[in-house]
């Protein structure tokens, strides 16, 4: 059976270019790029080659790039050194629907003393930029605001809530590992200060992230150890990784305007298909969002039984967030968004790439008619139904 | 020109077995292991081998295998999740020739308010354990000590000292990322509560790492975010460096026995031949050493300019810690062990693997001496020594 796999906000198909430029950097070209013989130190010219290819896909400088283990190092880092950085400050602002790595860290800081505001975001998924505006005071020491959600796609004005907040002379981090190679993003352009990014969001390896920091941004390191990454990050570089990081970034630079296009279109599709299927709805923005996400809901059938019959015909997804999944719970962000619970337990993400093609999604919106239909057949909820 | 590669505790080829291991989790079986579908589902079976393997190299259960982003995230993990655990207590315990990643951590604690005993070693690199446990008081909330030092290759008594420190019912880390792998380790026997492990010591990747922590001990998360391992590190698995961490431990458990005889020979052949050159000595315990270490002071010489010539024939070696380099101060293990400036300062680790042959052995021990003669003739030092 083939795979059909749509579940791409989850994790990517490592590039085969990318896998070809990793290659080398196991068993060839293995040195330590801290090392002081060449064989070392031709490691360490790659490197700063990767750093310049992530640099220029988000528009920033090679200095403002921190390698790291992965997005959510990324963010903890971030919010750390903000922390670090004023610690008479105890006030943290963040969204109703950020990914664990913000929202369980922020609980947990919660905890231990801080004072949170969480922002509402509408039905739509939209966030509430008043309350965000208004909840700022002189506590505050950092606003986290994720750039595009992982399980609706929806598309926050990062930019704009950006300068707002650096008028206030607090500091701004996004969580952006769903954003970048998938739109267009300039911090040469933005006054965000930190910025997140996830290799395996878009088509590097697990294991790999980016903290991107402007310059002039007060840090401290959240990993403390030797000298690399100038101070900022102790561990020998994951070599292979971050050049497979460097090249998946020169390919989603290269491709992205084409890739959206076409990748949108496949998921236009997808969702046109599947909302034939009656009581089903999009959740988050239509407009303002990802262009390979669409996050929708079967009414009356359980998303984890949906996501079972699709394994069966091979077919990936998934409800929620894979970092949030195991739990029972409807997903955080749709319930933020005040998702009925009959809709938003029987959710869906579907979550594209440029791997996949028409025949997938003509196959998916084929099967997925009578699939819904069975499993509504056997729910009490639908014959209970409201008609 | 041929690279003969002799920086081992630097950093490892990754075995040609690992990289074969690896290499389906890139473009095949990349799922996300959290996904509820069985594409992501067969990775975490995966994992669950490669974890088994990790636990059976150290004498482990699987459940106590945590598995991170390097040696580094391990050790301050450790650290910070003693700390956490007993709160009131600000007193830590760690070596003068501890790496890095818990000496600059250890450092900034104290910065940060906590005391702490840095335990000093004798000429030849042994721990003063007279001082070790005197200084255990109630407020002690852990001791670290590495397993064997990453510039001598000194092997401490770990096991021992863990058993004395226990009976104090304080916590026990030790930093093993030298020692696993090379010399045998057995959890089972032993009452250390946590162990750091590095992939790229042991012919796994750079950029995975493993923190061993033993049933019942008082954990908190260092990387919050997700559900992954079990709630206790956030982030998505790095899988294909996981399951080559399996692959490698498979083999060093396997081949361990046969490669310390090896490797220790051609050690021993190599330390024979340099020591011919005149004032040249052996820095650390003979005896008591990692079999595939020797660190040799070549007197009146800097070391620095040994690795330049020693590299343009191809030879590489370091001196001191590549975590360390780049710094004009002789390494600070051979300070604390009162190696005189005039011997420190042309200090060379020669750190070898199942890779290296004998003719890599004979063609150093037939080339070093000239190239030393050479940079004595040039040294004033030299020319100035006492006779």
């Amino acid at each position: 059976m083939e795979t059909i796999y749509l579940d791409n906000n989850a994790t990517t198909r490592v590039a085969p270019e990318v896998v070809e430029a990793m290659m080398p950097y196991f068993s060839d070209l293995y040195g330590n790029p801290s090392s002081m013989h060449s064989f070392g130190g031709q490691v360490a010219e790659n490197i700063r080659q990767a750093r310049a290819s992530v640099a220029a896909l988000v528009g920033a400088d090679p200095s403002e790039i921190l390698f790291t283990s992965c997005g959510t190092e990324s963010d903890s880092t971030a919010i750390k050194a903000a922390l670090a950085a004023s610690p008479e400050k105890k006030h943290i602002v963040t969204t109703k629907v950020e990914h664990p790595a913000i929202k369980s860290l922020v609980e947990k800081l919660v905890a231990q003393g801080y004072r949170a505001t969480f922002v509402p975001v509408d039905r739509q998924g939209n966030l509430d930029l008043d309350t965000l505006y208004k909840s700022l005071d002189d506590e505050t020491a950092i606003v986290s605001v994720m750039w595009a959600n992982n399980e609706t796609g929806t598309i926050f004005p990062v930019e704009e809530i950006a300068a707002q907040v650096k008028k206030r002379g607090i500091v701004f981090h996004t969580d952006a590992v769903q954003a970048v190679g998938k739109i267009p993003i300039d911090m040469a352009a933005s006054t965000v200060d930190m910025l997140s990014i996830s290799g395996h969001k878009l088509h590097a390896p697990k294991g790999v992230g980016v903290l991107y920091i402007r310059k002039g941004t007060k840090f401290s390191p959240f990993l403390i150890g030797g000298h690399q990454e100038k101070g900022r990050r102790g561990g020998t570089e994951n070599v292979a990784s971050i050049i497979g990081l460097g090249k998946a970034a020169e390919l989603a630079g290269k491709n992205m305007a084409k890739e959206v296009l076409q990748v949108a279109a496949l998921r236009d599709r997808l969702e046109k298909g599947l909302l034939q299927i009656p009581n089903s709805m999009v959740n988050g923005n239509p407009e303002n969002r990802l262009p390979n996400t669409t996050n929708i809901s079967f009414e009356y059938v359980e998303g984890e039984a949906i996501l079972l019959m699709m394994n069966e015909l091979g077919i990936c997804a998934s409800s929620g967030s894979a970092c949030t999944s195991g739990s029972l719970e409807p997903s955080h962000v749709l319930r933020a968004m005040g998702v009925p619970f009959t809709a938003a337990h029987g959710s869906i993400r579907f979550s594209l790439s440029i791997y996949n093609t028409q025949a997938e999604i003509d196959f998916v919106v084929e099967k997925m008619p009578p699939l819904i239909a069975r499993l509504r057949d056997m729910s009490p909820f639908w014959a209970d139904r409201p008609r």
